[in-house]
């Protein structure tokens, strides 16, 4: 068996970089930018007052300074004139700083009668003038790839850009399996559950990006397996879900390698989740994640987030373990990397008691996976441990 | 002045939690549950097993024991009759243990020959059956309110509800203003720029969960003002945008009291964002961001978010700061509570040199604000600080 880190790199050989898609700059956020903007204008692209107040000659700013005020320059529309010796020209933030100007004294510390303006408070060396291009210039660049934030899009408009170049989302068909499941809504018979792994893997596929179609769920036969791969043309990944009525995977591995799928790997060593097998399906990756629920979304944190975010060509996908401190001691760990369901507190992180893969209501009340190492000695309240927020 | 505090409670004050809707399960990841689910039936539904194997009578079980195979359970088909002594019935995983059997031998510890069964390896005490209902049983609650994660989904289906109740959007309205204004794609005129606090607002909401139409840019006129707000018809908040080239929110606020404006507060003892302003507009609340691109940005973080987050019924929904170490010292803070822009790194968090408002560059650095009290001292590489991740 092969370590959960081995997996992930052999899942990320299995995928490539989604292509490029134009999107407006208002439908971007969250996004994986693919190539680098670089500004074509200047922000500023002029001089402007950072102040409403009186733009003027600084060698004339003095306290008791009068001065005439000859005009207007207001965001969106300049003064148009030059500013002269014991002249001034009412100025709004965001204007240009008219020619001939160097200094705003702001408003508070000025007084107009008519058109006569005094300086009756000491103004200090502050100019209040944004100076063109303070914020960028003309080349300056938002570099690829990253996930664009809302500052990261406030940046771009006002750098003139209406589009940007993203990743497509990847397109991930899911298909769940087993004549025991019934979708939410239907009525189950006696023998029958419901199906409830697609719902928490779409969810966690979406956030990281993905488009996801839910396929109906497929019957452990190996045409109705065949069927549901047949709906899954044109995916990118191929997530099956169980097959766990007949012996994990038998149905699930026969059906897709009929149809040609070339096998990475079957079996992780790890906890839950190690009868996770992988390869390629025609054009598409494809994964076979257990059916225990807890199995398959702890195997969709350790690999399937990674994988949607490697075919977005985000640069940091691995998973990220915190430190905590253990609240609560911890038995010996078995020989698999082990990934408990575990809740982080103020006082400390504590793995629940029962850790049976098939508990969804334990996973719900968990916010954090503590990962073991393989044959991790027992543990004391107070050691450090590792986890994965979830 | 008001502080932040007290601005953002007298904002809530403007606001109700929204009325619910009915989303499918499928759609419902990320939204706010707005009423309890309790599960109306057992989870397992029947006692199950949870390994491949061999159900049979625990008190028959010891090395070498031989039983007669007298039949199959398979998720959703079970056995339909009852284990005798020395029988044996193949069973796999999620399989309903059937009637007689108490105990799953794994088939890891067989060996079968014909319809004969030898148990080979000694099974331990651990019989691999999941109690009928030990993940949940009928009457257990999901608890509203909550924003609903991948795993409560993911439970919420294994409860067979198909719809749920969630927070309906908010709908907000964002009109920018400004005669200096132009939309992204357009020729900006000389004295014109970008309009860019649209863009991070929005993806701002929108993450936060609300639905945000932009409105077209209004001219600095009451008439243009007035159309915007008219187009806002219906929203549930109107936030509006600068105002600035004529003096912060004259006009906007002119406008929105001509519409019958009721004010709660204008000005907030911060920096940047001072000139925030907000009242009751008809059946909307209505927020007055400041036209700085930073200043509008740190108002969404601190107000807007929050607002959302109550509208939708979210518990928790004040800004959660964190501590950091200083990397780099900082001067004493004036009267205001400051919100500078910052990094993050593994070294502790600096707060960028330039803490211009109009700087979106150095906004989309940023990874946090880090908040300095009202007058706060001179602090200390090596002290430890607040910050809002961002």
């Amino acid at each position: 068996m092969i370590t959960v880190e081995e997996a992930r790199q052999l899942l990320f050989g299995l995928v490539a970089t989604m292509p490029e898609e134009q999107v407006a700059l208002a439908d971007a956020a969250g996004r994986v930018l693919m190539r680098d903007v670089k500004a074509e204008r200047d922000q500023p692209p002029f001089a402007a007052s950072s102040m409403d107040g009186y733009a003027l000659k600084s060698a004339e700013v003095e306290r008791h300074a009068m001065f005439k005020v000859i005009g207007e320059a207001a965001a969106g529309q300049r003064f148009t004139g030059t500013v002269g010796p014991g002249q001034a020209v009412r100025i709004f933030t965001g204007a240009p700083v008219p020619e001939g100007a160097d200094f705003v004294v702001i408003q508070e510390d000025t007084d107009l009668r008519g058109d006569l303006l005094t300086i009756t408070e000491d103004p200090g060396q502050k100019t209040n003038i944004r100076p063109a291009g303070v914020d960028f210039t003309i080349g300056d660049t938002v570099s690829a790839p990253r996930v664009l934030s809302p500052e990261d899009l406030a940046l771009l408009a006002a750098m003139n850009v209406p589009f940007v170049s993203v990743a497509t989302k990847p397109q991930i068909a899911l298909i769940a399996t087993g004549n025991e499941l019934v979708m939410p809504g239907e009525a189950p018979g006696p023998d029958q559950i419901i199906a409830s792994n697609s719902f928490g893997i779409k969810a966690l596929l979406e956030k990281a990006g993905a488009h996801v179609r839910m396929l109906p769920v497929a019957q452990d036969t190996l045409s109705s397996l065949e069927t549901a791969f047949g709906l899954a043309e044109g995916a990118d990944l191929v997530v099956t879900i169980g097959g766990a009525s007949v012996g994990d995977y038998d149905l699930v591995a026969e059906a897709s390698q009929r149809l040609g799928l070339e096998q990475s790997f079957y079996k992780v060593l790890m906890r839950p989740g190690k009868p996770l097998m992988a390869g390629r399906l025609g054009d598409a990756a494809m994964i076979g994640l257990p059916g225990n629920p807890v199995s398959a979304m702890v195997c969709g944190y350790l690999f399937l987030v990674p994988l949607v975010k490697k075919m977005l060509g985000i640069q940091t996908v691995d998973p990220i373990l915190h430190q905590a401190i253990l609240s609560k001691a911890l038995p010996p760990n078995g020989p698999r990397e082990h990934y408990m369901r575990a809740r982080l507190e103020s006082d400390g992180i504590r793995a629940f008691e029962d850790q049976d893969s098939s508990l969804l209501s334990v996973l719900a009340r968990s916010n954090a996976l503590l990962m073991r190492p393989p044959n991790d000695p027992a543990r004391a309240a107070g050691e450090t441990v590792s986890y994965l927020p979830i």
